[in-house]
């Protein structure tokens, strides 16, 4: 491919891009294939001669649009929102067409310098303790991850890290594997599965605490498991925190988690995947409150501050324990600038050697929307969930679990879970919007989570209209006595089973 | 941004990418700045009103692009090369514009579906046994991963899980932290430092072997050490091959490391990041016997098959094994059609939960380069590689170590090594071209490796003129003693350092 046709198919990729965002509500947001659809329809080897782009466009829309989930369309209400907007795509198309490669400061100055100036435009946009920013003077500093379950991971393996160093110089006479076989680590049982797949991966048993009423953490809870642990002889090294749970959006009490990790030398990772952009708004501080008592801190820029996947910004307190965990140096690395404190070997910052030019699509984003733009959009999405909690609410057959949080409302329909199983099912299988289950201590719930590159009023109402409809198809007929217990919890969450309900 | 700027805008960076990557020879390879000269120019907090793209575009040409180190550019020679193409970089843009992310099947069949198409296609292409590959009856099959780095920790990690099994099975006595405790993996001295870091992160002592005169590890090596870890009660896990190692593009001997693993139940994963694109070729295919022995397999098609970063191959025999080792199931992830064998959720296959749409650029790219035309740019790497060889060895006072490997040819000036580290001195600091230095068994030499996006002869011719200039720079008198020294070692590889060759 010559640049003319680069030039060619380049222009149609953007126009064909702009179609298909613009034009979203008109497909169904889940596709109509089955498993296996895209094997009867390509060949078994590649073509041993080039094709034309042409070709290879239209093969596109008849053959992978069909069996495309339309994340980025308003009625995906799945998971937690992606985030895709129009500059964020030009900056990876951008970034691409440099083809570099930053995991050091030589590899491209620009790659690493625009990273550590972006990430403190996010930390302080975030309103994040100044020690976690790379212009503080101290060792903290911001870097862009993959995901979160990158950071989390990083988190855990620095932490472990570090522990075994502690241990081993306070009790010499304990061996490394020792000290290894007995570190723990904790989270709650509404953390994401990233946070118990971290302890698999780091070979650390990874206690998933209970949560109180509103599904969070407290320092009670994990005070006592770690005075458990510590009687028999563990030893406690990390806890994951979570600031807006994939569940139901629900905050640990960071500030009360925090205290209890400091006392006993633990180290205190928050990952706010999902809610951390909505704390570039005021109003949304106090979410975050204590903070500063964590040594780690993750938030995706990917989820909720339109940037496309993937940009996980992760800031450290002392990004030097990240170095020391996971430097491995060799004579091909070095170059004549390493250690300056502006321009960090960010290959130590992370798992993988290599990295892309992931800072070009968040200066850009940033830059095009303004902090202004930012909050805007996070105020939008917290409004159309109040706008289709409303709506929920108003409809006598249907209960809010928990308050909404955020973009998130979790529902069901009064009685038993199994109407409210068949109601998904009905509405997955009409294809319309999409949402997913949750479980909330026991209780089958619909998460409805406000997604999509452009959502709108109307198609929260279009949402609703759809469970509605949805209701009639499955003859949904609303069970009175279990109605009536309902009522006399609706003002608590009781969270209870079914089953536990009728008894 | 409306979608009518972004049209503007994508038009805009899709012509600035072709006349940057038209006019990239115009460059000098290296930029001319300092660590920190970013934050002069930038401003230290985010704008609170948008901006329009015509101001960021400016600022990117005027900021940015004096601070990026050009991989793309012909003069590049350092490191291994970074892919990238022209339908690579639309494959990306596209991918972004259709903002999915493929954790599992119905995130997007069509992301799921065409990874597992493509990485057969490739499979056969590179002519990896049948077991490797997605359509085969077994539990094999390949996975896009981000890195190298990944895939080899991922092999390790699932080694590491599948010993403890094994081991605790077999010896029910062994605590797990007992068992953990003993665990070694073995890879050579001149595996990437990723390996390394593998073994740091999984928390298992990584042995680096010595290699033989060739800088291959050899079975005999890798058995004696197996044997010593037995002795003192080791539990030997996993080994990590290279083909094309980093320093020379060196191949271990993966026939005779195989059998010794299988021998003693260590599991073999074969690290091929850059030379493994030259299996399309069939006239390399001898270099990978006993390939069929290994339990898993990556290459970087993001290093030398045209398709820009991150794309890098990854292939297993038994891909149960690493779901086992990893996987973690919520209610929120669950979904009808799970457990399918054509639609593997690949999210229990890879670290992070959240994964690119990667196999559309991996698609678009073969179908318009076409098998033909991958083999003859890899083709054509080498044979640059063996010109710039020819004319390193017309030259007296040049020596070329080994012989030329793939699109590396490693080189030094005869004499000490220190007029070897004046001379790249001097070139780095003329900026015209970029090479880095290795070592070889103590001896310094400067690593060119054909990289860019479209490297041509008369780009080789100008290499040498430049590095013959910068000889002249540096006043280089060759040295008439430690050339005869030398000459009387030219014809087999010494390995001495400079200094014990001057004793």
């Amino acid at each position: 491919m010559d640049v003319n046709e680069f030039r060619e198919f380049g222009r149609a990729a953007v126009d064909f891009v702009a179609d298909y965002l613009e034009n979203i509500r008109d497909k169904d947001v889940l596709p109509s294939v089955h498993p296996g659809y895209l094997h009867k329809l390509l060949p078994e080897v590649m073509p041993e001669q080039p094709e034309n782009w042409r070709e290879v466009m239209q093969d596109m829309q008849k053959f992978i649009v069909p069996g495309i989930t339309h994340w980025q369309s308003p009625n995906f209400h799945a998971y937690f929102p992606t985030a895709c907007s129009y500059p964020a795509v030009i900056g990876e198309l951008l970034s691409s067409g440099f083809g570099i490669v930053g995991f050091n400061w030589l590899c491209s100055p620009a790659c690493t310098e625009l990273e550590v100036i972006v990430m403190d435009w996010l930390g302080k946009l975030l309103n994040l303790p100044e020690e976690f920013l790379n212009c503080h003077d101290g060792p903290g500093g911001g870097v862009i991850q993959g995901s979160a379950s990158d950071s989390i991971l990083i988190a855990v393996l620095a932490a472990r890290e570090q522990s075994v160093r502690r241990v081993g110089e306070e009790s010499p006479e304990m061996t490394e594997s020792d000290i290894r076989g007995r570190l723990v680590a904790y989270s709650s049982d509404q953390s994401n599965s990233a946070v118990e797949k971290a302890g698999i991966l780091a070979a650390m048993p990874m206690r998933l605490l209970s949560t109180d009423a509103k599904c969070a953490l407290r320092g009670d809870t994990l005070r006592k498991a770690i005075e458990e642990d510590l009687a028999i002889g563990n030893i406690p090294s990390v806890c994951i925190a979570t600031l807006g749970t994939t569940g139901t959006c629900a905050f640990d009490d960071i500030e009360e988690i925090g205290k209890v990790c400091k006392e006993y030398n633990v180290w205190l990772h928050i990952d706010a995947a999902y809610a951390g952009a909505a704390f570039c708004c005021p109003e949304y501080h106090h979410l975050m409150k204590g903070v500063e008592l964590a040594e780690s801190f993750n938030f995706n820029a990917h989820k909720w501050m339109m940037v496309n996947f993937d940009c996980c910004a992760m800031w450290l307190k002392n990004a030097d324990l990240l170095v020391q965990a996971f430097n491995v140096d060799r004579i091909y690395l070095q170059h004549r600038f390493q250690g300056q404190s502006k321009a960090p070997d960010y290959r130590h910052w992370q798992i993988s050697l290599g990295r892309r030019f992931r800072a070009l699509k968040l200066w850009i984003t940033l830059r095009t929307v303004g902090a202004e733009g930012i909050r805007k959009n996070i105020r939008h999405h917290i409004n159309l969930a109040q706008h289709f909690a409303a709506l929920i609410t108003a409809d006598g057959r249907f209960e809010v679990i928990g308050e909404p949080s955020m973009g998130l409302v979790c529902f069901r329909l009064r009685g038993e879970c199994s109407a409210t199983q068949k109601l998904l099912d009905k509405i997955t299988e009409r294809k319309r919007i999409f949402m997913i289950h949750g479980n909330i201590h026991g209780k089958l719930v619909i998460r409805f989570a406000i997604c999509g590159m452009d959502p709108q009023v109307k198609d929260i109402d279009f949402a609703f209209q759809e469970i509605q409809s949805a209701i009639t198809d499955i003859n949904f007929v609303p069970n009175e006595i279990s109605d009536k217990i309902h009522d006399r919890f609706s003002k608590e969450i009781t969270f209870l089973s079914s089953e536990e309900r009728l008894q």
